[in-house]
């Protein structure tokens, strides 16, 4: 089965807004072996919606179109629709109960535009949107499918999950890929193929495929095949050998990430995380607490912006901050701000960072992207000079991931190796 | 002038990648007046590469193909452009050169397959690119161009900065499009539609196009026309209307975020900010401190997620968090956070959040969503009670946005109207 994903928006050709939509549903679609062939980014301009459509569907077997539909003036996909399929707006009575509902519930005035979404065209199998007002639209046509949906996230996501993906699988036979994908942080791709050349040699010689999928901090490596029993097992086999090429490295399996994977690390030791953040500003604090239970394990932290701040509140000493050979960002700084933040919040961990986040503020000898981070626990304190780069959006997001890192290294006790 | 975006990798269509370059491109092409009329993500596979650059390049003057180009091997793309341009990869000095400078200056191995990246097309004219070893390749073909470069984005966006956007602007003549995009916070798109009734038909009369672009917690109001002189005052006119008729919602124009513009109002007024964060975990002090310079505003900040650091950190009252008709989410409680923190770290404003994030934990009085904020400042102290949704994510992202835009209202003298 072919799937065709054609999102549709000015805002997304402008570059207003990012297409998050399609990737969710090429994820999603993958899940069930269905593969998203192509997707395609339109203008909601009636020639071009009316071609894409249009060769959408004599390309691909299912089309999925985002976009286009809600309350307010600029959609004109409903017409569309209407025009392609030789089809009439009708006013659907349990979409005009939900609407209804909708604003009710909410305490909210029902506008008359609101009752306009409530017409559909007639010919289209109406896909009940339980958080918007605007429903989704399944169209049969000569054999193939097209579904049109709402553009915002949340309500399109639960209309493809609620009814578009059922629907597929009771219509399609899906034959699946098996996918594999192994996490890791604070190394780089280029390195990661030098070190499992052989390993890599030995599962493309399987004849599986193997890519790289590198991030700001992070490289993911991605390992597919057919979904067979023995391939998922020869799969599972490559990835235990990668991973026991880099266990500093690698942290987890598909979706994990570094915050879930050390939550439920502190959670199943009873241990306890706080953090002491100068240059990330409480972007480690968020990303842990961004994992619903988190108070299992955080019970608070402190961001010591200023150097009034890192003396005041845990304990540097002010003498060192002064220091020009020293100063706040260094290894004796953010050691104190570590042992000092734990002893404070009584947590097992105490992670602390200090640096550069540039643009500005960098010398010669630490220059923008340096960053000194600390983890103080039962074995003391182990500390880490990084030197990452001049963005300050990524100097940020690197600190946080190898704070986290290095975390889950301190407790699994891989740090001192 | 049109413009095609060609974005390559199984990544992006898996969803395992969301693609933010074809955003960033598609807003970079505005700005020179240049209109990305399609965007097309494929595979990296010969077949539908060729078919879409051939399709590309017959309906646009300009093709830019990100993806596919780096070091490992799952990088196909070279030897297609080769294949359709009628070309040969010859190893091009300058880039070798790079290659190597790029790895010295790391310290770091220089590989075999890096050598690689120096083998270029000889048809191609070279883009140098800073950040990275693969180098952009732009292509002359039949009056159309067709530029190829590698699928990191800071990478992408250097060599389109540095070449194709002036390169462009050189070969074509544009023809401007003017926008204008007012950013609004705590208002629904139907509440807006019903409040500027009159003004979007006027604005709309006028020839100009008028679009809402939602996201949680904020609404963008984009105007556009034809770039001339009188648009544009028309246009400024009209917006200025529009803010007018919600300035507790509308915050600032184009890229302005509330962090930045609450920053700038800070330092405008010599003023402090620090924040005591529950249920958000430091998500709003990571987002005040994502602006370079915010230590002239901000010298640090708490996060109290348990009712024992609330008391301990900024003095919340024991008896009301054990009260079960208080509680942790209560006015009360967010209040005292606010003013504790506030004087313990000696700022102008102290804004405070607690709430019930979920997706576990809420309960019949106090529903998954609920969050409290304060901001206390020189007139006492202001707190609201917001009601959000079910979602984890989106309550912490618009409890972040709707603190953020009290405090500028707090600022602006606008919370007690």
């Amino acid at each position: 089965m072919k799937v065709e994903v054609i999102s549709i928006g000015d805002e997304l050709l402008l570059g207003q807004t990012v297409n998050t939509n399609a990737s969710w549903m090429g994820s999603a679609l993958r899940e069930i072996g269905a593969d998203m062939e192509y997707g395609t980014v339109i203008r909601d301009e009636e020639v071009v919606m009316l071609d894409s459509i249009d060769r959408a569907l004599n390309r691909a077997d299912v089309v999925l179109i985002t976009g286009g539909l809600g309350p307010t003036k600029d959609d004109i996909t409903k017409r569309i629709l209407c025009q392609y399929f030789d089809s009439e707006l009708i006013e659907n009575g349990d979409v005009l109960a939900h609407v209804r509902a909708f604003f009710e519930a909410r305490g909210r005035e029902m506008l008359d535009v609101n009752v306009m979404q409530a017409h559909v065209p007639d010919k289209a199998t109406i896909l009940h949107n339980e958080y918007g007002t605007a429903p989704g639209m399944w169209f049969d046509h000569n054999g193939r499918v097209l579904v049109s949906m709402p553009g915002v996230p949340y309500e399109m996501k639960y209309i493809m999950t609620e009814h578009v993906i059922p629907m597929l699988q009771e219509r399609f036979e899906l034959d699946k890929l098996h996918y594999r994908t192994l996490q890791t942080q604070g190394i780089g791709e280029t390195y990661i193929a030098e070190r499992i050349k052989d390993l890599e040699n030995e599962i493309r010689a399987a004849g599986f495929a193997l890519a790289y999928l590198p991030s700001p901090g992070m490289v993911r490596l991605r390992v597919s095949s057919r979904d067979t029993q023995e391939n998922r097992a020869a799969i599972d086999a490559f990835m235990s050998r990668i991973e026991e090429t880099m266990p500093k490295h690698a942290f987890g399996y598909e979706e994990d990430t570094l915050e879930a994977v050390v939550g439920t690390l502190l959670r199943e030791r009873g241990e306890t995380v706080t953090t002491i953040e100068s240059c990330t500003g409480g972007a480690v604090a968020a990303k842990i607490t961004s994992i619903s239970g988190a108070s299992d394990y955080f019970n608070g932290s402190f961001v010591t912006y200023s150097n009034e701040m890192k003396t005041k509140l845990v304990g540097v000493d002010a003498i060192n901050l002064e220091d020009p050979n020293i100063g706040a960002v260094s290894q004796e700084t953010v050691e104190q701000m570590a042992i000092g933040g734990r002893e404070k919040m009584n947590a097992t961990y105490g992670v602390a960072l200090s640096g550069i986040a540039g643009p500005t503020g960098g010398s010669d000898s630490k220059p923008v992207g340096t960053v000194w981070i600390a983890v103080a626990g039962t074995n003391g304190v182990f500390s880490k000079k990084c030197l990452f780069e001049s963005n300050r959006e990524r100097n940020i997001r690197r600190s946080v991931l190898t704070a986290l890192n290095l975390l889950r290294c301190e407790i699994l006790g891989l740090n001192q190796k």
